[in-house]
């Protein structure tokens, strides 16, 4: 690790590392820079009580190593960490590359560069007072396909920049605009999601680092005060897990079910058992008959439904991966799609999730737009 | 990333690369990697039909940047991507180092190692014919504790080298042994691994990359021959997720309910509006009748529930963090068990999540024990 962060240092002039602060005899990155530059470490007071504090709160023992996680360089800052208890630490350095530690567990990384290092970096930016960046998120659309249609701008574009990123089930799209104020930067990047929107606009959800499809929906029918429920089959409850993931989904959620098994479709939502056994439960009548029971028996506005095969094994003569995912807005009758996600069972679970959310949220904007 | 090739490539005898291999602009690893060796890029052509199969599948539209997944170095070996469309390359240099070319999704990356690329590699451990790795797994315990109980091991062993690795709510020992047969390291495994039992048993549930406590408990409940259900507040839906992200999991679980509105337990539930309205529904009266409820409507042999505070808001004048999770095992009288857990939503909920799995297999454990 020395002898990296002597080349680092060597060629640039900020070093940013990211982990290693931790608890552990495998956690030297504090140890290994402060001896790169020669400085002692020190303990951060508040870091410090705040460790002692969740061992006393929980209960549990606090061992001598826990201390560690409060030290920083001596001569640096020490960088709050929001979200845990190793402290961070930005030091700059007269004679040679300053650097910047920071915690690795994302949701620690995160808030801390947000909040507290990002401020501290903004001088560095030479020539710009301002830089901000833009994110856009979009659903059923792939990286690859997104980057065609917006070629142009990906490898041409200097102000903003852009970049893509995938996540299973979706892709952010981040503008970085930089310019001498708030108002230039605001221009550049409206100006750049103009053509954006109208490129791909139709698989566009919502914008920023800390949002999801489901806090999205959650938004929507909260500014409807509309009431979703759902009955699960092949998701086991990740639909509603992921409404009830974001806060205050209270206001739109009361509750619904998980049916996995085909006696628990009849009994905990009053299927008739022939409309089962005719159609089967991987079938658009299963799907229907769960959204408009599930929403009759949780007494609410719309009521979602997944069944179908999450594999590995097939079901009903049907391969892994058919889905139809059911759906009973408001007073309309309930109506019923099927997908194919050819993948393996977890990608198949989540995609049902994120497709569910995007029906929903497709019912809502109609809704809006009549 | 040249000249990053270039440093990597003097230092060392295999270079392995991840990700950037996918399809848009800023994927450049193996046009870099072809540069620097002066190579060209070739078309494997089972990664080819593979992605003109899923496009022709899903129906999507194929992009002329999709082609590009399947290209490899030239004179190098395509490898494989059992869960993705990019290949992967490994790259047998007899001028210099090798170059082993890995995608970046754990999802891909990780089956591909393990299955396709260590083979390749096995060769290059000198002096041993076998290097194994077993993996135990940990809940309770956090890292930091249980890197003071196995200080010696972690420090001083070096074959089996030892190393934990932390998530937010499990701990994971990774032991690597090395010896000339399988009978010798296995040796060499167990009898590391008799110490870490005596100290850190009583947190220990498994052992593999690929296990979780979900699956244990699973397992268990086949072998058992019983049938879990649950009723889930203000985890919405994530305790039966993690039972129904298991494949066959059918076998054990039915259905059950997310009540997550004071109404819904009672409605869903039949919890008399009065036990409620008396002890309020973050109580162990509360939790207790959700258990019981759950596991006599789904006709279980095991009822949990989970009611509390997720959070950020306070509820009933109990803090976020404050749950009670209770258990009704087969015959016995149902009983709950309160904790705080003082962190920010998200960990609340699956704390939950895992504690009530804990709960369960405690209860299974002692069932087999007496």
């Amino acid at each position: 690790m020395l002898s990296v962060i002597e080349i680092a240092a060597q060629r640039n002039d900020l070093v940013i590392l990211s982990g290693g602060l931790g608890p552990t005899p495998d956690d030297l990155t504090k140890q290994t820079v402060a001896k790169y530059l020669g400085v002692d470490l020190v303990e951060d007071a508040t870091a410090m009580a705040k460790i002692e504090a969740y061992f006393q709160t929980t209960g549990k023992k606090m061992t001598a190593n826990n201390r560690l996680q409060a030290l920083y360089l001596d001569g640096g800052q020490a960088l709050a960490n929001e979200t845990g208890m190793a402290v961070g630490c930005y030091y700059e350095n007269a004679q040679g590359a300053d650097f910047l530690l920071l915690p690795g567990p994302p949701s620690e990384l995160k808030p801390m560069m947000a909040k507290v290092a990002k401020p501290l970096l903004a001088h560095r930016v030479k020539g710009a007072q301002v830089l901000t960046s833009r994110v856009l998120r979009f659903f059923g659309i792939g990286e690859s396909l997104l980057a065609e249609k917006l070629a142009d701008l990906l490898k041409n574009s200097q102000n903003p920049t852009a970049a893509t990123y995938a996540k299973d089930n979706e892709v952010t799209l981040r503008l970085t605009a930089s310019g001498q104020s708030d108002q230039e930067v605001t221009k550049l990047l409206d100006q750049a999601e103009i053509d954006i929107q109208t490129q791909v606009g139709q698989y566009f959800y919502g914008y920023g680092d800390d949002n999801s499809l489901a806090q999205v929906v959650v938004q929507k029918l909260k500014a409807a005060g509309l009431k979703i429920t759902a009955a699960e089959s092949l998701t086991g409850g990740q639909f509603q897990a992921a409404i009830t993931s974001v806060p205050g989904s209270s206001e739109v959620f009361d509750g619904g079910f998980v049916t996995y098994a085909q006696a628990a479709k009849a009994s905990l939502l009053d299927i008739p058992s022939q409309v089962l056994d005719q159609h089967g439960v991987v079938s658009q009548q299963c799907a229907q008959w769960m959204a408009q029971q599930a929403k009759k028996k949780a007494g609410a506005d719309i009521g979602l439904s997944f069944t179908g095969v999450a594999g590995p094994d097939s079901l009903e003569e049907q391969p892994a991966g058919t889905v139809w995912i059911g759906l009973a807005f408001k007073g309309q009758a309930p109506v019923a799609k099927k997908y194919h996600f050819p993948k393996q069972r977890a990608f198949v679970q989540e995609r049902c999730v994120y497709t569910g959310l995007w029906l929903v949220l497709q019912a809502l904007l109609a809704t809006e737009n009549s």
